[in-house]
């Protein structure tokens, strides 16, 4: 085989939905590398909520949008198969802003070979975006101590799980909001949370209040939605919200009111909103940070596969429905 | 004269409604100072909004709520009329935790005597709770750079004057939000403000993209209502949101929403509640931050005088009418 595949951007998401119409699928001889250059055969691409925004004509955001006519944005682990570069061989896998695409070629910048012994998996699971963003969150705005409570949304999600893990490794209480009951005991029995809200369930106040008798200090916002009010509401004096995503909201035309301001003042919480972005000049202190837990086996994770870049608007769709059971992931 | 009256809490506020059914006025002997104590014969009383919070049973709050039976708290400035305390004099001004009352004994502690040449009224609408809390929210956590755009809403109430002050000497451009046309030109034409916003007119997101052509870099909230949206929506990254008061909601059974958190990641804005009582022990330093401003003479501002202890619940209401034009005072 001498061509690939690739899926462009072509449309701008209408009303927020993801289907096929925003993409146009190309198929292309595979390039040759040039001096100081690599090629890389993707075999895993990550998908991620951030997604929406990127393919979405804001300006205004953390990142500059996808152009009309470029391969769609993503992280993905892939194989080098030829290298013209000193730092890589042939057999070398490596971490990086792949795209969607199947191969690429690279002058190896932003690159990162996965050290052995990690596989693909656990490298966009854990150690990639998921695990980076949970890390810098958790750490560097949650400001998370021993004996208090903290509660994540969408704490089933690739990165609701590294923030619990972490959480409750730190000896912290941990509670989860999460879609479904089957994630509610995942959560719970799999990960060790000590509690899980299903918000699709029944008086979330009266589960809330029996689930953190210590109230909340640090509240880990993935999600938006209507439990986002109950948490303000029983937060601590100098809780911290730390707003990593708000998927609840990405494809609502008119996103939800958030909560009224007072109980900042009353509590004197602080709210930062952040994207990793910021942070990549950070991510051998974040990674130093993060590596101890996962190699003392306290990460646990679940990857959702699905086959084939034909397959990834499905997997991102189901991303937003929450039909997904881990971190999705598309093999390629 | 050998009596004095005093204003005691006995009902609580119903739907938030200031009155005089909240208050029995009590007269009583004057007392006399025991061995370390002082006689204070209070002459200035200060009017804060956050008073409607003290009197309700909210025990969630930064400070206890005033229980039924005590004397209304307050601050205010008085004058040493005997002392049995070894660091005060007859004669000295002094400024502290007062109460509505016309006298009250002491053991000095929380009394910090007025610098020579400093008025009762500069000690209640600058030194004393309106520019500590200016100088803590604005520096602390506005984080003003020279250069930036900063919008403070209540921008002719007491903390609103100061902040707006000081950014503007500090080189940022500076806009103030306001209730009524009077007040928008006195901070614009007296306090030097770039330019000002009556939310009660109409237009309101034009007149802020046309005052802030580099948005809005620091946010200083006195009042929250629909301009809040407004301003979030033109943040800057890495914004930063002081949230010091939010009069307009403070009557209300049912507080308005808020703004969605999904700005908050794509701008990375911090917001920070915060009340005064946790900085009770960095006043040296605030004052010490505040005080060149003063007496560089950057910091104008007036004092709104009711006479008498009766008429303290009448200018607590102007408060929050706004009718007040500047910081209100009773003069007793």
């Amino acid at each position: 085989m001498t061509t690939y595949q690739s899926m462009v951007l072509v449309n701008r998401p209408k009303n927020g939905e993801i289907g096929d119409y925003l993409f146009e699928t190309k198929e292309q001889e595979i390039p040759s590398p040039a001096e100081g250059q690599l090629l890389i055969k993707q075999t895993h691409m990550s998908l991620d909520p951030a997604m929406l925004g990127w393919m979405s004509e804001d300006r205004g955001s953390y990142i500059p949008p996808v152009e009309l006519g470029e391969v769609m944005r993503s992280s993905g682990v892939g194989e080098v198969v030829e290298s013209n570069h000193p730092d890589f061989v042939v057999g070398d896998k490596v971490l990086g802003m792949t795209g969607w695409q199947e191969y690429l070629v690279s002058d190896g910048q932003g690159f990162n070979k996965l050290q052995p012994g990690v596989s693909a998996e656990i490298a966009l699971c854990v150690f990639g975006l998921p695990g980076l963003t949970a890390t810098t969150g958790l750490y560097q705005f949650g400001k998370p101590k021993e004996g208090e409570t903290l509660i994540v949304t969408g704490a089933a999600g690739s990165v609701g799980t590294i923030v619990g893990q972490l959480a409750k490794a730190d000896g912290l209480r941990v509670i989860g909001v999460v879609g479904s009951d089957e994630k509610a005991d995942w959560i719970v029995n799999e990960l060790g949370f000590d509690g899980a809200i299903n918000y699709k369930s029944e008086d979330l106040a009266g589960q809330l209040t029996a689930l953190t008798p210590n109230r909340i200090d640090v509240f880990f916002e993935n999600t938006g939605g209507p439990i986002q009010q109950l948490i303000v509401d029983r937060m601590n004096a100098h809780g911290r919200i730390v707003v990593c995503g708000m998927i609840a909201d990405y494809q609502s035309a008119t996103p939800s009111p958030g909560p009224n301001w007072i109980p900042l003042i009353k509590k004197r919480i602080t709210i930062q909103g952040f994207a990793m972005p910021d942070h990549w000049g950070e991510i051998p202190q974040i990674l130093a940070k993060l590596t101890p837990y996962v190699q003392q086996g306290k990460i646990k994770y679940r990857a959702h596969t699905v086959k084939g870049l034909n397959n990834a608007v499905k997997g991102l769709n189901m991303l937003f429905s929450g039909e997904n059971r881990g971190k999705m992931v598309v093999e390629l």
